[in-house]
């Protein structure tokens, strides 16, 4: 399999990509990497070439560019070159840790949705407390959505939990202000009824956000793009702002403090490991006719790995290509 | 001043209500407490009548009720009596750690809603980690709002940052997918350029729910109601989802990690202080004619006492009644 990468983008670009490239490979011989960079950037955190080509592109699409604007004006930036190469058979998946925007942007008008599939959404495997996590979206590729939307969510959301994370009939929720059937914003009522009649899932009721992160109640968590996208903040800004005030308060205290602050240190970076969204791989803009793969922009060599090793398995499985059948054959049936 | 005071609510009533009360009572002399409950029960806990009257009541609402069937069928609750005093000119003010959606119901149906406003809003005073806390609304009153809703929490919420919380010229700020003018969904943008345009508020643009916990960009955080509970409960259940990975790691370590964690103890406790909004008071039902603030279900006599203190200033300072005055001077100038 051919997977393009966006050598470029994102904080620690290229060297951290590279590394991470450099990982997959040792892992997945069956992997041919396409570079789209800087040859001369690109080579130097390079061991050697085997499985791997660079493409050499000039521009850069930065974070303070409109990303429409962007994908249309700088054509040889690495972003859309790699996105470019999917369109054009040359790859099977891409991955960036650019920017969201253009490579939703790139995603949606290069590459193109899945027939039926009106709005594909940003999903992401998030932690759980119990370690085995669920898939939320959409996390933002949506600023409004409607009820079938949703639906679709739903049915993105089961087939990744089921092909890619290998979860027998996966649970679907969907978020709302409570648990009860009767809560929820017109959208979320609407929805709900909508995934209560869905026979291709295992819908399990309303979910609150208070609920999602302790895990055991859903395998995939469905909400609009808007709401996703807040919860989503307010679970990282939560988490950073009670880590960076335990590692203050102890570099704070007095020697006691201090001493007992280096003893729990493992358990610290230990639960920064079970609550990290790393391991789990990016955020696949999903519902295209490929996989998108978007990483964070601070990506590690680590974090790139894992999102590799996550379109691996997404092509490996085929996961794409039956959610094209399932929608073809949703639109025969209607017909 | 006379404070209502609905002593039958919540996980630990009503031992923890009238311990909050007694707390109270010895530092603000100036309120008489109406207490509304089963004078039996109420009595065990108090140690003398001194500014308390009691009021007996035979009827309880608990969390299965439905809130509009149950403040119609419970006439003699606690909590129905307690705003019903509000209501008869008895109290200036009502608190009940009771229902959330049935106190709603009550103040909405008994209390009523300020002129010129449709939608009262349910608000809290959030921590964040530089300790100052922001003000944020809705948290949930409504599971739908408009734009011009949206403009109303923006002016209640400054004048409560104003004179309750002794904040000049409150920054107020609207929460959204990203800071940009040009972020948001459909209501969220329509919002903007109302409080754009609105001369009585600091408007200081969009927030993402990212930041809002850091402190020092906003002082109120305007948001509808459904996802201001998404975002509230998620706050809520990443900290005590962290919370409790942290005692666990530290109670199933080895020795060394034991022994760290006992010396840590302090720092995290103080923690969960600093982040805790225990201390800032209940919610007000914000948009009524008089203050109805609901407190945590789980309230400690602590909270109670916060509350209490909470509803002095807001009697004090009359915040209520200069809202009044200026949506009535808003509507004349309309004319």
């Amino acid at each position: 399999m051919k997977i393009a990468v966006d050598a470029m983008g994102g904080d620690y670009a290229p060297e951290a990509i590279v590394k991470g490239v450099e990982l997959a490979r040792a892992s997945f011989p069956d992997i041919e990497f396409l570079l789209f960079g800087d040859p001369e950037a690109i080579k130097k955190h390079l061991s050697d070439e085997k499985n791997i080509s660079i493409i050499k592109t000039t521009e850069l699409i930065d974070f303070h560019d409109e990303p429409l604007k962007a994908i249309r004006k700088k054509k040889d930036s690495s972003l859309v070159r790699a996105v470019k190469a999917v369109k054009d058979g040359e790859a099977q998946a891409v991955l960036s840790a650019g920017s969201t925007g253009a490579l939703l942007a790139a995603g949606l008008f290069i590459v193109g949705r899945i027939k039926q599939i009106e709005r594909p959404a940003l999903m992401n495997t998030l932690p759980t407390a119990d370690g085995l996590g669920f898939d939320m979206m959409d996390l933002g590729a949506n600023a409004e959505n409607k009820a079938e939307h949703l639906l679709d969510f739903a049915i993105l959301g089961s087939y990744y939990a089921e092909n890619v994370r290998n979860i027998n009939k996966p649970r679907v929720a969907l978020l709302s202000n409570g648990a009860e059937e009767s809560k929820g914003s017109p959208l979320v009522k609407e929805a709900h009824e909508l995934l209560s009649n869905e026979v291709s899932i295992n819908f399990v009721g309303n979910i609150e956000s208070r609920d999602i992160l302790a895990g055991g109640m859903a395998d995939v968590v469905v909400t609009d793009g808007f709401t996703g996208n807040a919860v989503l903040k307010a679970i990282e800004g939560t988490a950073s702002v009670l880590m960076k005030q335990i590692k203050d308060g102890i570099m704070n205290g007095g020697l006691g403090t201090k001493i007992g602050g280096a003893l729990v240190k493992k358990e610290l970076s230990k639960l920064r490991n079970t609550m990290s969204t790393d391991s789990a791989g990016g955020a696949p803009i999903f519902g295209l006719k490929a996989p998108v793969v978007k990483t964070h922009g601070n990506s590690s060599p680590e974090a790139i790995f894992s999102t590799i090793k996550q379109i691996h398995k997404m092509l490996e499985t085929d996961v794409v290509g039956k959610l094209v059948e399932h929608f073809e054959k949703n639109a025969e049936e209607k017909h």
